[in-house]
């Protein structure tokens, strides 16, 4: 395994990673005091490789059990690595169930929260009885198709205070947010649902699924998932679906484009 | 949770299961006195249902890490439920990695192994770096495509002698196979080979898989793969392609078809 040891060709680097991390034993993206965290195995990889302590920041805080397929992540430190032989490193340092799939070295001012201009998300059902995929979907008998589905979710569409299908927002300075696209796919009972934001709030979009799905199942569909949203009361949502069907697919930022490139059929 | 209690109403009954497993966590399908096994579970879940001791024959073998999307299986049990009260017994009553996806009673003669006339066999390779999928595929950078991968297993089909891909036979009374499909697809790296043959030997899909591999990379293809099947040599062969990457899909039955019944779409 790579490590540095000495100071001799050393600089300040600020990297770019893309992660894809399976969920299922962590505890989150977010670093925690006493639970396995994706951030938290990052930076000990890091201070493994390069011997000094080392903070990453993730463009979208995933949830326990929730993946990702191109979580970004940003950080700065001092290396004589580039960014290549760092990957390597972290690979070779990380467990299994993390791995970085894209590093590259970025402006110093790169934040890979502050920076990021969209978010892509993917949500999976398939039917049940399942076993190989249980941790990876939402296991649940549809009684609609994503034709129906997809109407009622295109109200989501455009700029909108999402309060509604927030659980909580101790962090956000505004519940507003503009979704640009929230289209449903696939058939035979196995479903996927990708949208893309400018930001989310805690939980919103498996607050979307949940709601969107018992909304079509009922009968209503997108006249009533309008209302929801406009009522801006969290109560008016469905509670959320499964963490476990939901990934962060991929962030966009400018000049840059999406990150990671060519990763979206690593799930489907 | 359903079970038996007396015995009023209860008859002997043979029953046919179509089983999906995730073979992550169990030492392979057969019951070990000291390990989890596929069989085992499902042995103690129908003792847990009818209170009486079971015993279920499965219609292949898998190993450790080996996974299925349908293996069938056969029981003869005293009991009153039906074959759909009874697949939601057993997935009521089953670990969370084993789901029953079909059950139907059976003639009274019936044998999953025995009877079994052919066999479908799925394995899947993913490129690295991949953290979501690592136990479920062969995660590994291929230095050729699905086409000449395909090319290079076309010999395999048909009437061979397959002990050149075997282990060990312990329990073979023959090692002549009878190939009916062998067809590699896929791309950008995300390949999947199917196979069916009347029967299989220890290891010989993994082996099979390996040695397309190590000889289309090599640029020898369909000729050195004959070779190999041609010499009966089992140091011929390369070593075994990672289970985990392996996918019992399902077992044909005279008069039944294939059994479970379009559940193909469950892995790929």
């Amino acid at each position: 395994m790579v490590s540095e040891r000495g100071l001799a060709g050393r600089r300040l680097a600020t990297i770019r990673l893309a992660v894809e991390y399976d969920g299922t034993a962590f505890h989150g993206w977010q670093r925690q005091s006493r639970a396995r965290s994706v951030q938290g195995e990052i930076e000990a990889a890091l201070q493994r490789i390069t011997g000094a302590p080392a903070r990453v920041t993730g463009a979208g805080r995933t949830d326990a059990g929730c993946h990702a397929a191109g979580q970004v992540a940003s950080a700065t430190l001092e290396t004589r690595l580039d960014a290549a032989r760092l990957q390597a490193a972290l690979n070779a340092h990380l467990p299994r169930d993390v791995r970085i799939v894209e590093a590259a070295e970025a402006p110093p001012a790169f934040h890979a929260r502050f920076d990021a201009m969209r978010r892509a998300y993917r949500y999976l059902i398939v039917p049940p009885p399942a076993a190989i995929r249980r941790s990876q979907t939402w296991v649940r008998a549809m009684k609609c198709d994503a034709e129906a589905l997809h109407r009622a979710s295109q109200p989501l569409k455009g700029e909108h205070d999402f309060i509604a299908f927030s659980k909580a927002t101790p962090d956000a300075d505004s519940t507003r947010c503009r979704v640009t696209r929230a289209r449903w796919s696939g058939r035979g009972g196995r479903l996927q649902f990708d949208i893309e934001a400018d930001r989310f709030l805690y939980t919103m979009v498996r607050k979307i699924v949940a709601t969107v799905v018992r909304e079509t199942e009922s009968g209503h569909g997108a006249g009533s998932v309008r209302a929801i949203l406009e009522s801006r009361d969290r109560r008016a949502a469905a509670p959320p679906a499964p963490a476990h069907g939901l990934y962060l697919m991929r962030v966009r930022y400018p000049r840059i484009g999406w990150v990671p490139r060519g990763r979206m059929n690593v799930v489907g």
